[in-house]
């Protein structure tokens, strides 16, 4: 069979088996889900060793550490999934509440009416866990999911599809809502993100690369994220000791995360009061510090930062430090060099801080809290399937809610329209 | 200057006017709407002298009546624009209204902020009233927009476009905020489609043809609407009277809408009683009507419809009408040969009816009520930029709300991430 074929065969299975899912009560996900997640734990075994499979395989085409440690499960990870799935369990179901349901003055009553998106594409690499939870997420928000991981994991992710499709038929649901596609073809995703027809929504889980080749091929809606190059803006009003915590924390309570600051923006007014106690901590972290020529004349341990530091998701122990006039520079700099992720002002003045909130084009816009607050779990969504960097539909952390959609209702009694 | 130049040119206009808009507060936008609303009144002699042209050439490229129609500006036209765009600044302003503002666990505070897309791209055919409601809704929802119109409407478009940029200037907001394309060239409309780095979205206001264009070659997300093939399922449980009021305004009270039924289906159960009256009404009316052969042999005057009927959106005094078991096979119908635009039932059966919203999968699903009411003024949105039969961003009639996007704001007292 060729993958034209297969692939619309699985989109023409996931459409069939979306509308049964949308028709889902919340009890019958939440057994789905519930037996889904018994199946994980109960098959460890049986999923330590295709995981091993995968491993080996891996280790003999020689992928890096990084993405060997990606892909490997561990009784942990294995027990971390099946909680994450009765976490989704215990979030409220999203589908089928009606909103605003008011009348008009022609006498109808109009509200809005959440639903699911339909079926849910999810194109991913070597993470096997990233099969429970987005099958879980798509679950429990009503949809049908194609999921697409990296071909090295692909045993892990057929135990662990089938650990789903346990759920499903205990539910009494169809075994096609979650399909794991089966083929390492590389075409397999072209034709995933072009068959309109079947996918209503493409999400992509994998680094910059594939999402820019999505970008240019996808021929569907997609819920996506590109770079995070956040910023911690330190006012001149701001407090000292806020300051420093929250800069701190923004850069080095992780590395390698996308909320994590990749430009310290700081006013010429305090700089002189911030930078030397803040530049310390970092340096004793171990972070390689890049600044402009005020911030290096104040800090002389930086190395010169050049214009494309400005533009760069570090993903690591190196931070870029500029030296602004005051808000409005910042402002600038952030429209200019930001990704549009997650900004944060550091100040206790409230008509500065209105204006970053106002005035920053961010998905997350933050006063005083550490960027790396910028998460589902944080925000209290539960799960998330990703954070979107795009404007329709969904910006920041999306979460169950994400993979909905409002459809109207009208309520009549033999309504007319005159 | 190339097209590709004066596009991105504009584009790059449109992007800087962007962030004043963003910033701009209800009263200035509202002066900005006021003062183009009078400029319009006043410079009425302008307008029909500039329309004028716009008409000579049309007829003498020979276009059809309906164009010629659609093109005309009357001095009725010219007040119904204005009054448009004074019903747009008593519409409240959508833009910094936070919702949700709550505190987390971890003592941060988080909640959405309604924000403006950036800058939208609304192409659109030979109406230049499209000028002032488009410029008018993407104004009082904080965006700045790049209206592409038809090119039989260009002296047309540029004398409204010189009194929004009238009042842009009364108001103090920057010109650039509403830009008509100048060009006639069509390689414009593939610039407007593809300069993600300045476009937001795209709003394509036309016929299938353009849409269909669109789709193959936009890389910006779109707001779009494509067809219209609108059921009304009368079953067996309906009250008669109101299935024929509602079946009768959803097929004649105006042919040729997106939001008019083009398929009537009919329980068997009902089928004798309903037919007779009701496709009376409609042959009286002038009704071409193509049945099944289970209608036909109900109503011998109805032609023989084929399975290209019931995928038909035939805008015009014809109707597709199929005999059905019930509530089953009309879902089943509707999924099949749908454009999930707007679907209604008539019945009196609570269950059936409550089936019917949660399964039929349309931008609105009604009880009872006529299709012709799914429309942003029958919903109380107040104006619409237009209808979408897309499930991502927006659904169903399209108002100010839909040219906005929700960013999330969190407020901290100096808190970090554990």
């Amino acid at each position: 069979m060729d993958v034209q074929t297969y692939m619309h065969g699985i989109g023409r299975q996931a459409r069939t088996a979306s509308r049964a899912m949308a028709r889902a009560d919340t009890a019958t996900k939440n057994r789905a889900l519930t037996v889904t997640a018994q199946a994980i734990e109960r098959g460890e075994a049986a999923l330590l060793a295709a995981n091993a499979k995968d491993v080996a395989e891996a280790r003999h085409k020689k992928l890096p550490d990084a993405a060997l440690d990606r892909l490997t499960l561990t009784p942990k990870t294995i027990a971390a999934m099946a909680d994450g799935l009765m976490q989704i369990v215990r979030l409220p179901d999203p589908i089928g509440e009606i909103s605003g349901l008011s009348y008009r003055p022609s006498g109808i009553q109009v509200g809005q009416m959440r639903v699911p998106l339909g079926v849910v594409g999810i194109i991913y690499e070597s993470r096997p866990n990233v099969t429970a939870d987005a099958a879980g997420l798509c679950l429990k928000s009503g949809n049908a999911a194609i999921l697409r991981g990296g071909s090295e994991a692909l045993h892990s992710n057929q135990a662990i599809a089938a650990c789903v499709r346990e759920g499903l038929t205990a539910a009494g649901l169809p075994e096609h809502a979650v399909q794991v596609v089966e083929t390492s073809d590389r075409a397999a995703v072209g034709e995933l993100i072009t068959m309109r027809e079947f996918v209503d929504v493409i999400v992509p889980r994998g680094g910059k690369g594939l999402i820019e080749r999505l970008l240019h091929e996808s021929r569907i809606p997609m819920i996506q994220h590109l770079d995070g190059v956040c910023h911690v803006y330190i006012d001149d009003k701001a407090d000292i000791d806020k300051a420093i915590r929250v800069a701190d924390n923004a850069k080095t309570q992780r590395l390698g995360v996308c909320n994590a600051m990749e430009t310290l923006l700081v006013a010429r007014g305090i700089a002189h009061k911030i930078l030397p106690p803040l530049c310390k901590i970092y340096l004793d972290k171990g972070i390689e510090l890049r600044g402009d020529e005020a911030a290096r004349a104040i800090v002389p341990e930086m190395n010169p930062a050049n214009e494309q530091d400005w533009y760069t998701e570090y993903l690591a122990a190196i931070l870029a430090v500029r030296v602004v006039d005051g808000l409005d520079q910042a402002i600038e700099h952030i429209a200019t060099y930001g990704s549009k992720h997650t900004d944060a002002i550091v100040t206790e003045d409230l008509t500065r801080a209105r204006r970053f909130l106002t005035e920053v084009d961010s998905s997350s816009v933050m006063v005083n809290a550490s960027t790396r607050f910028a998460d589902g779990y944080e925000y209290g969504l539960g799960a998330e399937i990703g954070i979107s960097t795009d404007k329709l539909h969904a910006r920041g952390p999306v979460g169950l809610e994400g993979l909905t959609s409002l459809k109207y209702v009208v309520f009549g009694d033999g309504h007319v329209r005159k």
